[in-house]
């Protein structure tokens, strides 16, 4: 890597997204010791250029000199000479979405967010898949060596088939996932009055983390000198109705939860969930969490709607249209992400551990090499050193392995574009295992047919 | 191994066993090449003297001068110096399998087996475990070097107990489950027109197996040049409603069916599932196949009655008085079990290749090494050599997983005597997966209360 | 596979070859089960014609009416339909051949054969992957379903070497080593008295191998009930002088040798070596069995030149002619080789166990998954499945590891055509301990010049 | 672990060293954030009791009321309620140790430390293991929750008995070869103006570390945004003479070297060895650095004589007489180790990432699963997490295979107390490959007759 941290060249593919981009911009906007150009590719070129106006000017008010924003014409053109690259897009538009989310319902499927696992999650690897391999393939002929960011869901298939594509690739997932469940144990330190006249923040809590993305697992948490696992347990034992303000937040937004998800889990396995309780859901058998909508209210968690997702982003884009014309600044805040500190760390400039999504080569011993998964690493210049857990307990293991093979299943039914194959894996996915294997296939069909694009070619073929 | 073929040293666990035992007693009875002493201990020490008497009886009648049946006072005794030792017994009395099999009845969840996985079998491995390590521990102590034939269910609890307990034991599983497909097959291939002159028997179909006992696959199957794949594929579509004799067999017995559960399976997933569909069944989701009684009765195959066992039971006493007594000689036919043919394999009599249950060393990629896993093998003399499969497709993976990790952590919990890690596994189980937590709970406890024994000293202990 | 017994296509890659092509035809010859066409590709078109006249007549005198032989123009052509696959070729002539095996020379370096390991092998094995890679690529475009056997070496690098360009490609490699040392067992029974009247073929003696190709070790032998590994340790103990007939043909014949390495690897390691001694001895440290041509004397080897190669050829060239005259009929003989016998098997004709190279999925416990390594095997219909070995004793994996290494070190240098890379294995090659680095640098630029096509494009690339 | 950072408790075995207790002493003296008991065990219980005088003395003066020192009667007394436990122990006596270094000499073997590899490093291993499954077990029975830090050589085996002994042991290797490397590499950075203003410490250097101890590798170093690969590859270039001072020190001192060793490895790999050229030496075939005594001379390193380590310890005995009589106060500097600093990230008082050795569980791809492997590693509160490596590249891991397998063979042969099994071992290490197979078997017999333990029962068994 012969980045120059003062000249550095960033490309953002999905560089018109309103939620990834907007955030890094605003790590940028307060950052000194580094700087470069920006290239932002989106498939819809306007919203590329409105996030070029809305960096450039926020830059130009915040952080002048260091970052110049442009729009690339195509992918091939972002990625030329990129030293990193940004992976946030949305395979397919709402509509398909409205599909994985809500056409299973007819069979007594719900899913509170149909972006990873389940149905939803599965017919949206598929439309991913080949995405990603197109990004894989101009990665390796325009910048090789270029560190690669995803952002995009279902991240472990965007990872698997990054590296399936161009074995070569340096692909990494990040996923905030995990740093919630930092913020409710440093909640349950505080509580248990070990930091007195501290308001602590998920830095300070130390976890060791092992799982899949959105269905990850804590076994050691620490404050300083003090084991926060048994804390944990008095936590959940004292919280039978769960964690929530007084006006429940969960009630109206479908991205709040009362956490009763992952007590629950905790008290079944003796392990901390780490995801929200919307994610940990989609992974269990649906009699757990997800039998019915009156289920889901009992443990405090909403099922996602897409007019839910519509209605915000039509807000969003206001917000742009001001940012871009210049009638109001970006609005900015210290992200919490790690994204830049990831970026800095492999530039040399301090090492980092945090979670990470990388092909298993040793991290999860349980698990599949090669299979997508969640691990702490310590990142530090031009390298990512993933670390070894002690793996899973077998309770949890039986429910994780499934969704690993599905994973390897699904990506390896999209690369051979085999309906067939996607089929077989559709049907073992735990959500619709209450389903008759008629309906199944009436249902994959259907919705294959709603949301797959033709042009990517699948066919029955196994 | 230092055996004399003729003067061979047999020690039989469970020695009172009126299936097992007399399936051997019958091969033993027609062979000409092998001889020696056949040592019988059981904990009822009247069956093994009954037994013994029918055992003589018939050596004497039917193969004079070459089998000498004794008893044995105790394990030590019946293994001192044994060339070869069959362990086939009865963890618990019919009260505990009871309870084993009717007492999650009443939370909805039917078991047509119930010695294997699910409740039952989960249960039954905390109670077989003790005891195969007391068996593994003689077998160190008394016969190290002998070669370990396990009958008993769940078998690959058995098997990892004994291989766990003393790592240098020569132990592997036998199950004829895999035979019965093979003769489906045999159907198929005549079916198909392939050998119009002959009735083909099982071992005219040549099989590859993989999986793990009682959820076997078979993903290669020929009858000399011909590939039963695609003939079994096309038999499954021509019998949408199984196959069955006229009088329906399997509503009266539980140990009949009428194929439809494996014919689903290989609608699902392309691949021949290799066991009675009573076992299937107990592995897949319960919504598939036991969801109700009436589902089952529509699958056509049986939840297995423990009074079906007890009458069962007193026929083959009365039968034993009999053939004690001398009243009557033992009926014998050619077993079609491989128990005989793999010992003189072992004996460098002829090389044999067959299915067998061994800790996975490579031979199941996708599998844990250590689990006790079903594949092809070669025996020869003193040695078997499993053959590497080429794994399971991902969506049977997705199902056969989460049972080699219960399988793994039922054994863990068991070793080290802890009821609360044994319960978190028991709520791995796919079986209970519609229950809440809170019935699991109960559930365990009281199957743990009524079919433990005390003296293994089981306690929560995690 | 769709092939059909009485209408086989085979092709041939090296099909002007007068050893392994001859042994195929003879054995084709007295083949009555099987039929079809054999189509002969070779680079040097007038040997492929000569072995076709060669074929056709031996197969119209002998076995008249069930094999047609071709030959084909190009490898496409060879290839378009075919069920098998030989190739046998030699990868470049003998000028560098010599060059391979006498180059070192001057640096104090000798070897016995000079294309396995060593640095003969490891430059033989630079020029053969851009073979192999070529016809990998011509099996996937033509017959991607066939099953490929390899005859040619360094056998290791080659099969790897398709594999890696093909990963879908069914192919294995054949080697008669081991077969020598089984016949060498067949004289140990025999002179433990084992079968008083009868003369042991090697195929009486059951062996269970494991290692790598040329270095592959028995730790289970048998004959019928008897152990032959005492009766080995024996034998070996009772010829300190080796075993040689009363002329000492290894004094002739670079083909010959009298043991003595064989048995000094087992008194060193109490483990069988299963190869041909002067194969075993390129493998050790140098100082062993290969210090200088005394010592290979004394060990009752020879060195292989290339003009004893060249005066071979001339002979069989000279019959070739009179073969394909019609001056006289090839002469045949019962082979011993497995080929016809694994592609009954391959066929659905008659299971068969036997030892093979195949890429490591399992079966070598102790070497990486992917490496080619030399075990047992079942061979069945439309399949080849490996035994899992017990592993090599710590002491022999010591010996053989690193030349797993180094065979995945030359194949991956070879596919990136980088000498610099080559180099660095080139240099851990064992053979070459006891030479200056400048040296290493000096022979391997040497031999790289004379011996390498440029058309493959290597230079030093990392 | 329930450790209280006021009252600590740690044990020390062999508590009367002079050099790593020393070492602790000092660093202990200045460490203001933890406190407790420190406890010393020595089978010398004078040696223990006159560092217990020294170390209270020293802590009375620079850090009153921290740590209060006792000597142990006993392992059990010593470890009983410990949180941490050192162990550096000499395994034997200089005598012994005169025979692993000078007895190979009579057979042109020459060692420049024998405590690792080669002939002294195995003959060393077999009377170390009884000693440590002797601390494995009392560590089991009396502090099972405490961490081990091990000091002692051969370190890798070392390591491996505990863990063999008692799989449950929190037990990891520390050694400071590596620090070295990093020193030299911060020269180079130096060198390179990296640093214009600034003397760099070795904490400036960022490492990624692979391999086994005293053979271990970087593959990445950084100073900030600097890769320091290419820095080095122009450093062993402009240094054809290697590193030393003015007077030449490694002519006077054993434990210095200039680094010729190093250098050449780059120059034949590509990868910067990473220990003292002495130990490193000993991994290689004897050719390359161990010849004779002339060509050590000529790569500027030294032969370690015993006569050397018994003068050192005679003037440390004398300084130990005068700390502990109170003549004078210990001196101490800060130790650049990191004992302290990864007791207090196990405390939870900081994260550390530093290299370390463990059994490998995935954080070395090439290495068996088990083996005892160097990495990098993240300390944290009772955990300590390795990270995964890319792994060796194929030429070096055919270097360091055969002592990965030999460290597990004579692990193995020892804890069966079999010399038979250790022979074989022995014969198959590197520096021994020049010896004819009789001189291996005398040496090998001499030497264990001379060196070890009668009392440890070792014979020929297998």
């Amino acid at each position: 890597m012969k980045a120059d941290k003062d000249n550095l060249n960033i490309c953002y593919i999905g560089g018109g997204s309103r939620n990834w981009a907007w955030t890094l911009f605003g790590d940028l906007a307060r950052e000194k010791d580094i700087g470069g150009v920006v290239r932002l590719f989106d498939v819809d070129p306007a919203a590329a250029e409105a996030n070029r106006a809305i960096g450039q000017r926020l830059m130009d008010a915040r952080n002048p000199g260091r970052w110049r924003f442009e729009t690339a014409p195509d992918l091939a053109r972002g990625l030329a000479g990129a030293d990193f690259v940004f992976a946030s897009i949305l395979p397919g538009d709402f509509d398909k979405m409205a599909v994985d989310v809500h056409a299973p319902e007819r069979y007594g499927v719900y899913q509170s967010v149909g972006d990873t696992v389940g149905p939803g999650g599965l017919m949206r690897a598929l439309r991913t898949v080949p995405m990603y391999q197109a990004i894989a393939r101009a990665v390796r002929d325009h910048a090789p060596d270029a560190w690669v960011f995803n952002y995009t869901n279902p991240m472990a298939v965007c990872v698997r088939a990054l590296y399936r594509e161009f074995p070569g690739i340096k692909a990494f997932g990040c996923c905030h996932e995990v740093f919630h469940t930092q913020t409710l144990l440093a909640r349950t330190a505080e509580a248990a009055g070990l930091a007195p006249a501290k308001k602590l923040g998920r830095r300070d809590i130390k976890t060791r983390v092992a799982g899949i993305n959105h269905f990850t697992w804590i076994d050691k948490a620490s404050y300083r000198g003090a084991d926060l696992v048994p804390i944990y347990r008095d936590f959940v034992a004292a919280h039978p109705d769960g964690v929530e303000d007084a006006d429940h937040a969960w009630r109206r937004d479908p991205f709040k939860f009362a956490e009763l998800v992952k007590f629950d889990l905790f008290k079944r396995f003796g392990l901390i969930a780490a995801a929200g309780d919307r994610h940990l859901a989609e992974f269990c058998p649906p009699a757990w969490y997800l039998d019915t909508p009156a289920a889901v209210k009992r443990w405090k968690f909403r099922l996602t709607t897409v007019d839910f997702r519509i209605a915000k982003r039509e807000k969003l884009k206001e917000l742009s249209r001001s940012y871009a014309s210049g009638d109001a600044l970006m609005k900015t805040a210290e992200s919490g992400e790690e994204g830049l500190a990831i970026m800095k760390a492999l530039l040399g400039l301090g090492d980092l551990a945090t979670n990470v999504n990388l092909p298993n080569r040793g991290q999860m011993p349980d698990l599949p090499l090669g299979a997508v998964v969640e691990t702490n690493a310590l990142f530090a210049r031009d390298r990512i050193d993933p670390m070894v857990t002690d793996g899973l307990p077998p309770a949890v293991r039986a429910l994780v392995l499934p969704h690993a093979a599905n994973q390897e299943g699904i990506v390896a039914a999209a690369f051979a574009r085999d309906l067939a194959a996607a089929e077989r894996t559709f049907g073992a996915d735990p959500l619709l295992s209450r389903m008759a294997p008629a309906d199944v296939r009436a249902l994959f069909a259907d919705m294959a047919a709603r949301t797959l694009d033709p042009a990517d070619g699948y066919s029955r073929k196994s």
